[in-house]
């Protein structure tokens, strides 16, 4: 049988939406108040779904505590009380959208978790607007 | 990268669930008390969700922003704070149950949005009872 | 030990916020969209607070299933599903606010439940409108 | 048109992570703290989604109140306020991760529900951690 | 000034309503299905608050990370996987009721923060019940 | 009938907690990874509680519309989308704990509510921190 098993975390961090290619009055038309200079932030929270067969012997997908320490160690470690702009090397140059986090959030835990396993990460920037991405193309 | 986005926003309205060419009874034995002929109300919530590549430029699927404005003039306008029996012409005839809103909304933004990002919509009737439609025939 | 026991219910209701002794344009211009004659809706949640002392040999301030009970026949059955100018005997000339929705609440529950436990009303109107009344004049 | 009917509800029960074949020793490893001999609990929240074609006569995919019906009878008289592991036969020997539950929840309703309707269950163990089958092999 | 700062926590944990000193016709008639002999459980979820002057120094009336540290060592270790009738000493002879449970997590918390701050626990046995205790006699 | 009447809102904003008259190990030390000098950022959310009596002529204690208005002009204007140590001048020498972000917004909120009605304010900080002020010394 194929289950999904999915845990809801979180992280706090500031961002600011721009390219820095683009003059100002670009990315003010395009990104509006959330391209402030001085940053402004979010209570990210995420859901991780994997999905597989339940192991018979064990009656898990996947332990969650397993899943809660990879979330910590790959994500929260990365992610949690930082500017993304400055701190997370992978968006100096991309901007930390978050439709952008989710592919980095998923790519982060795709390459330690389990091949057999399918993944979905699902991020909340604001109670009202979420994203969620699954490694299509 | 095809990434899901997601905007959530409500409205309230009042509706009746009954079929003007079925007899009393009928409608009464089919649907009880959401049949009250003077009608009862709900603070609908839907969440609608947007399917598309992310734009390398701008890093967005959809700018959010414009997904709420969309929602309001086509959704919001037309339901909120409405009797959506009497005032929404679709519904004169057509049982405003919340699968049929909850396509009615599809169709509503369906002709906004370009085609090459696919739609969903969420409709929570009551926190415990809600639909989904995504254009599946 | 003095302890606040709380249950959440919640009822569908219609109503119109108007008077009847007011013209239109005044009733227009202080209830707006409220004001629709055809009526619109709520969920209304609420959540009925009793405090009083732990009778020590139940371990129980008032005993929940009690309270659900008293909740389902006082105000439920009175209110939901209901047009509540129409259906509400006191909101014929009486404007269904919040406010006053919740002291209705109040006073109904007031009645059934023991003089010596004080009694809370909290209702909500949409997630982000609420209001309580505790019988303070 | 095909559209996701979802309902939620709830039961309560206690439960205890463990093969009875297994050592005390392997169990403590495996399960950790979800292993305590004297049991745990959880409010466990699930939500049924059932997905077909709109009757054009009622609008309704299912009638939610007949959902909630059968969820009540199948599912909540059986789990709610139960030891999982004692008093549910098949728990007897397998054992009541939450990915079971959830395919246990599943074969209950499948067979009660219509066959040209698909079936979903989502069940929340605590708020951060949930699981979903859909009769996937 | 004076501020109430709040922290929310939470724990899983099994327990079973009834008096040994009962019959059990009357601990079934008083308690119904929470006398269970085999134990049900519930996620337990806390607010702890603790009201006092702000520290012109740093900003805070207690430090936040202090107080979830507290809950954590006080309450959740104790209370969190646990089988609260065979495991809480003071539940041996003492009903588990939600009352008496936050008047136990009220006592374990007073005695170890300061004085001069006012403390008030409130606890949700469901999403639908909960009570709140701050020292009142 | 004294009645209270709340509203939720919400805004984003970055900050950091320090005091540039201590070293960068006091600050460290006192408030750990809240004290990073490129910012972190939280989704804010508000209550704004006014209590007083209802007016008899329209139901109202205050109108929700007029509530909203002045939470968006004194509150979210200033604060959504902002840097709070750069760019609220009352924090550039105030540390922005949620405690003292209380108390700005009830001070921002007094001067525009009548003397009549009593203000509270709670603030969010994360969905598990939050704080609140209603003006006491």
């Amino acid at each position: 049988m194929k289950v999904t098993v999915s845990r809801r975390a979180h992280f706090n961090a500031a961002h600011r939406l721009y390219r820095p290619d683009w003059s100002n009055e670009k990315n003010e038309t395009v990104f509006g108040k959330c391209n402030n200079p001085n940053y402004h932030g979010h209570n990210y929270e995420m859901i991780v779904s994997v999905t597989g067969k339940i192991n018979p012997e064990t009656g898990y997908v996947i332990d969650v505590k397993v899943l809660k320490d990879l979330i910590k160690s790959e994500v929260e470690e990365n992610l949690d009380h930082k500017n993304l702009n400055l701190e997370v090397p992978e968006f100096k140059n991309l901007n930390p959208t978050a439709e952008n986090i989710a592919v980095w959030i998923y790519d982060k835990l795709r390459v330690v978790i389990n091949d057999d396993l399918e993944l979905k990460v699902t991020l909340y920037e604001t109670p009202r607007n979420f994203v969620s991405y699954s490694g299509e193309q």
